[in-house]
């Protein structure tokens, strides 16, 4: 998606060989039509595969999730981190490593709200070491939903994230892919 | 606005007179189609004020500010409980009490994306006590950006929050205003 990479290219920043810093339009200041965009690029993608629900993980999935929810005219569920006081007592939950928080941390979707009727279409912001993306795929399989696939907004590929979904035989969409953000360079995975 | 009130007439469920669930529609699973009227019908009401920015605040928050960011065509941004590590060192920071977490949590906001030049619609999804209400107007006062008003998805007017926003001369417009939740029933402001 080259306007998403252009974007990367003038307001991205490196922070480290590791993180790169794109809150001025992904996850901290969003940039609505670029996600409108987003969303319909996931849903060109996977508009013939009946995907009955989008599945994202809060907080910065919800934008690319909600827009591809818009254009395919179907519910979007977000897994929670944190229980709120109406989650009641049937979850499904899994457990994933928070690189922030450096702990485990929880993520719940009512069972209310995945089932072995839906067709999940996983939507997230960044991929990096597929922690995110691995409790979500877990939710799906408690629900014995059908997994259709994970739309990515930005893939690091250079964690390994990617490559355990992609050898579990899952489908990965990443609209961007970087391959390395080495001496505070941003290189893009067909740059190579 | 009719439809979300009889969405909530048939999908609310009251867990006790203080709190309602609305989680198939609003914050867990997420209805898109009317997250998008919910941002039109904001962006009608504030058309004219000369809105550069939509603030919010993490999780629930993002969906309908997000549709009325791409509604308006300004930038979304959402005020964080947790320090990401890519925030970096310039945030304005306010202090609110969470009623689920039952203590005070930061809400930041960097200091790039609030500025004296911004005139902000602050979106939420529920007010009640009006605590993160509090908290993004003093975020706003911080950055010494203009307040346009506040938009409100669902008010529960027997709690304290948009009473204090009113008597501050703050505009506040919600789209449904409940009066009472007491023995299991969901009363709405007009009907009284």
């Amino acid at each position: 998606m080259e306007k998403l990479k252009q974007l990367i290219r003038s307001e991205g920043i490196v922070i480290s060989d590791q993180i790169l810093k794109v809150d001025s339009f992904l996850n901290h200041q969003i940039d609505p039509v670029l996600m409108y965009e987003i969303g319909e690029t996931f849903a060109s993608m996977y508009r013939d595969q009946g995907i009955t629900k989008i599945l994202t993980i809060e907080s910065s999935g919800i934008a690319p999730a909600i827009m591809t929810g818009l254009v395919l005219k179907v519910p979007v569920v977000f897994a929670r981190k944190q229980a709120p006081t109406t989650l009641g007592q049937a979850f499904f939950q899994s457990e994933i490593f928070s690189y922030t928080k450096k702990k485990t941390v929880p993520l719940m979707v009512s069972t209310r709200f995945l089932t072995s009727q839906d067709v999940v279409l996983i939507v997230d912001d960044f991929l990096a070491n597929g922690e995110a993306a691995r409790g979500m795929v877990d939710l799906v399989k408690q629900a014995g939903s059908t997994l259709a696939g994970l739309g990515i907004v930005i893939e690091k590929s250079f964690q390994l994230g990617g490559k355990m979904l992609r050898n579990k035989g899952l489908r990965v969409d990443s609209l961007v892919r970087i391959e390395s953000l080495e001496n505070g360079e941003i290189l893009f995975h067909d740059e190579e």
